[in-house]
C-alpha cells in the first residue's frame, strides 16, 4: 500500500469516524437518528414477537426483519472497529460489549437453536440508546440525579439492610403464624411476601388469613412505611442540598459545554468546544 | 340595518358578552353558577347512565335530559360566537373547541347511531369547569404547582426514561423466567407488570410464582422504590425553593389582582382592576 | 334550701367539677385513667362482639358489659351536667355531644331493636379519648402537624381536584376501552378503579386485561405518581418551614404552659399556670 | 494453681478475648469473618429447610449441619464467658442473650421435640450480624438515621394515633356498609383492611363491592395518602436539618475514631485510638 493509498484510507477512516462516533455534522446527526430508529424498531420487534398470536402468525416476517437489523448492526460494528486507531480500547469498553451483544443474537441461533433465551440479549440493545442520547440536554439532569443517588449510597445501604433484617425476622414469624395453607409455603416465600408488603406493593397473591397474622401484617405495613419514608427523605435532602451548592456560587459551576467529538486515537470523549487536539493523547480532532 | 339598529344590536351584544364571558356583575356570576350546575348534572348523568340497571331502566329520561342540556349548550355556544367581535379567535381557542365538543355529542348520534363511543366526548365537559374556576382563589396555588412541575420537567423526563429502561429490561427477563403459565403471557404484558410493580401499585392480577421470579420481583420493588423516591424528592425540593423565592423579596411578587373581564374584540383576558381599555388591542372594556 | 345547704351543694359541685373536668389533682388524674380504661374496654368489646364466633357465643356477657359501661357513662354524664354552672354550653359543645352519643346506644335499642346500626355510634366513644389526651405532651406536636396541614389547605384542594379530574376522564376512557367483562361495569366503578390506581393502592379486584387498557393503566400509574408526589412534597416543605420559623426566634414562641383547669362557670379552658380567675368570665378557679 | 499458672491462664484468656471480642488483629478479623459466614450459612439453612421439597429430601443433612453450627456456637459462647472478667455483665447484655438464644435451639429439641417453633429463635441469629458489622463504616450513617427517627418520635406517635383513629372509625363504618359477604367479616378484619388501604399496600384479599363502600374506600385512600405523606415529610425535614447542623460547624463534630477494643474487665467498648487503659474502669487494654 503506497503512502497515497494510506492517506486516502486514513481520510476515509476519518470520515467514517466522524459520521459514526460524532454528532456535530449533519451526516453524523442523520446516522444517529437512523440508528435510534433501527434500535427502537428492533426493540418493538422483540416485544411484538413475544405476543402469542402475532409471534406465530408472522414468524417469517420477524426472522426477516431480525436478519436486516443484524446485518445493519454487523456492518456498523465492523465500521466502528475499522475507523478507530486502537480498536481494542473500543471492543472492551462498556458500549463496545453492548454493541457486540446487540449484533450476535441471530448468529448464536446457528449454534444454540432456539431464539427464546436470546430475547434478553436482544433487549440489551436498549442500552445503545444511552450513547446516542448522551448528546441531549438531559445528560446534565441525569448527572445531578446520579450524584444525589451516589452520595446517598451508604444511607441507602443501611436502609436496604434494615429492609432485609425486618423481612427475614418477620418473614420467619409470619411463616410460623400463618403456615402453608395461607400461601406462606416456605420462609423464602414468606420473606418475599414481607418485602412485597414493606414496599407497599401488595400483590395480594399471598395474604394473611388468621387474625394474629393480620395483626402482624398491620405492624409490618406501618413499620415498613416508616422505613420506606427514609430513602425519599434522603434523596430529597441530598438533592435539594446538591441544588443549593450549585445555585449559590454561580462561578463555581464546573460544567463547560462539551461537544460530541471523540478522539480517533484514544477514544476519549467530552472535548470542550473549539478543541483542535485531544485533551488526552494530543491527536488532532476532526474539525 | 340603520346605524341605530346596529347600536342597539351592539349594546345587546355587549350585554351578552358581559354576562357570558365575565363574572364581575351579578348576572355574570349567576350565569357561571347555572353553567357549573348544568355541567355537573351533565357529568353525573354520563356516570349514572353507565350503571347497568339504571341505564336500561331510565333510558328515556336520560335521553330527554341530554336533549335539554344539549339545547342549552347550543344556545350558549351560539351566543358566545355572536357576542364576540372576532369569532374565529374564540372558535379555535382551547376552550372554544371544548365548548363545541361539549355541544355536539347528541347531534353526532344522528350520523353514527350508538351513544357509547361518545361518552368520552361528553365527559370532556368536565374541562369546561376549569374556565369557570379560573376566578377562584385556588388559581394562584395551581399556578405555583404548575411552575414546580414545569421546572422539574427535564428531571421527570430522566426519571420516566429510567422507569422505562428498567421496565423493558426486567420485563423481558421476567418473561423468560416466569413464562406464560404465571400470567407473563408476552413481553408487553411483562413490561406492564413491571410498571405496576415499580410504581408500587401491585394489582396482583399477574404475580411471579417461581422462587427465582419472586427474587427478581423483590429486586424490582426495591429498585423501583429508589427510582420512585426521586420525583417526590424533586417536587419537594423545587416546591420549597419556589416558596422561598416568593417569600424572601416581598416587593418582587409579580401578581397583581386581575378581574374576569375579557375583551370583546380580541378575546384577551387577565385585565388589571380598574382597566377601561383592553391592554392588547385598546378596545374599550365593559364597565 | 337554706344558704348553708346551697353552700355545701356548691362545694360538692366544685369538688365534682375538679375531679371530672380537670387533671391537676390525684383524684382528677385517677378519674381520667379509669375513664380511659373503660373507653378502651368498651371499644374492644365493640370489636370482639363483631367476630362471628365470639359474638354469638358470649352474647349475654357482651350485653351485660355494655350495660355496666352505659350506666357508668350515664352517671358521668349526669355529674358533668350537674357540676357545671351553664350546662347548655357543655351539652351543645363538641365533646358534650360525643359524651351523649357515647351514652345512649343501649337506650336506643329499646326503640329501634337491633344493635347493629348502633355499632358505629358506639365506636364514636373513641373520640372521647381525645379530650383525655389533650393533657399529654403530644398535643404540641399534633398542633404543629395540624397547622402544617391547614396551611397546605388550598394546595391540597388543588391536588384533590387534579386527582378528581384525572379519575373522571381516565375512568370514562377505561370504561370504554375495557368494558364490563374486565370488571369495569360502570363509569363510577371505573372512576373508583382509577383512584385505587392513582393512589398506588392497587387492590386488583378490577384490573385491565386488554393490551390497550393495560397501556392506559401504565400512563395512569405514572401520571398518578407524579400527582401523588405533590402532597408529600408540600407537607414536607410546609413542615420544614414551620419548623424553621419556630427554631429561629426562640423568644417568639407563643406557647405558654397551660394546665387542665376549666372554668366551672363558662367552661373555657387553657388557663395559664398560676391563674386564680378565669381569663374569660372572671369566675374564681379551683385551686 | 500457682501464680505462674494463673499468669499463663490470664495470658491465654487475654489472647482469646482479643480474638473473639476485637477486630484489630488479623486473628480477630479472621474470626469475625468466619463467624459471619457461619451465621449466614445458618440463616440460609433455616430458610431452605422450610422449602417443602428440600426440607423433606435432605432432612438428615440439615440436622447434621445444624449440629455442626450448634457445636461451633457452643464453643464460642463458652470462650466468650471464660475470657471475660465479669461474665455476668456479658451474659445479661443484649448480645449475650442473643448469643445464648443462637446456641440453644437444638438443645431445646430434646425437651420439646418439634423443631418448628424454634425456627423463629434460630432466625434471631441474624441479630448477631449487627455486632460484627458495628465496625463497618455504615455505623455513622445508621447513627444519623436512628437520630432522625428518634427525634421524629413524638410526631410519629401522633401519626400512628391518627392512623389508628381513622382505621377504627372507618373500619366500623365499612363493616356496617359492606358486611360479611364482601370479606368484611368482623370489625377487626375491617380495621385490618383499613390499614392495608391507608398504607396503600392494597392486597385486594378484601375489597368493597357496594357502590357506597367503594365511595368510602376512595375517601379512605385519599385521606390515607394525606396522613401517610406526613412521616415522609417529617423524616425528610428532620434528616435535612440534622445534616445541616452537622455540616455547619465542622469543628463541632463529636465523632472521634473509635476502634474495636473492648475492656476485658468491664466489657465497655468504643475506646479511642491509642488508648492503653479502659476509659471506664482503668483496666489495661490489649495492645
Amino acid at each position: 500500500m503506497s503512502k497515497d493509498d494510506k492517506h486516502i484510507s486514513s481520510k476515509w477512516r476519518r470520515k467514517i469516524h466522524e459520521v459514526i462516533y460524532e454528532a456535530d455534522t449533519s451526516a453524523g446527526k442523520l446516522f444517529d437518528i437512523v440508528l435510534l430508529v433501527i434500535i427502537i424498531i428492533s426493540l418493538v420487534l422483540v416485544m411484538v414477537e413475544s405476543v402469542p398470536n402475532l409471534g406465530a402468525k408472522y414468524a417469517e416476517e420477524f426472522i426477516l426483519a431480525e436478519w436486516i437489523i443484524t446485518i445493519f448492526f454487523t456492518i456498523e460494528y465492523a465500521l466502528r472497529i475499522i475507523s478507530i486507531n486502537k480498536p481494542a480500547k473500543y471492543i472492551f469498553s462498556f458500549f463496545g460489549i453492548i454493541d457486540l451483544l446487540s449484533t450476535i443474537p441471530l448468529y448464536l441461533t446457528f449454534f444454540f437453536g432456539g431464539l427464546n433465551a436470546l430475547l434478553a440479549v436482544r433487549s440489551l440493545r436498549l442500552l445503545r440508546i444511552f450513547r446516542i442520547l448522551k448528546i441531549t440536554r438531559y445528560i446534565g439532569e441525569a448527572d445531578k440525579l446520579t450524584k444525589a443517588i451516589k452520595s446517598s449510597g451508604p444511607k441507602i445501604a443501611v436502609f436496604l439492610f434494615a429492609v432485609l433484617v425486618v423481612s427475614i425476622i418477620m418473614g420467619t414469624v409470619m411463616y410460623l403464624v400463618e403456615g402453608p395453607e395461607s400461601g406462606f409455603v416456605s420462609i423464602p416465600a414468606s420473606i418475599y411476601w414481607c418485602i412485597v408488603t414493606l414496599t407497599t406493593v401488595g400483590f395480594g397473591d399471598i395474604a394473611p388469613v388468621t387474625p394474629f397474622g393480620q395483626f402482624l401484617a398491620t405492624i409490618i405495613m406501618i413499620m415498613g412505611y416508616g422505613i420506606i419514608a427514609v430513602p425519599t427523605g434522603i434523596v430529597s435532602a441530598e438533592y435539594s442540598q446538591g441544588k443549593k451548592k450549585e445555585d449559590t456560587p454561580p462561578e463555581a459551576t464546573n460544567y463547560h459545554h462539551v461537544n460530541t467529538q471523540t478522539c480517533q486515537n484514544c477514544h476519549s470523549a467530552k472535548h470542550q468546544d473549539g478543541s483542535h487536539f485531544c485533551h488526552n493523547c494530543g491527536n488532532p480532532l476532526d474539525d
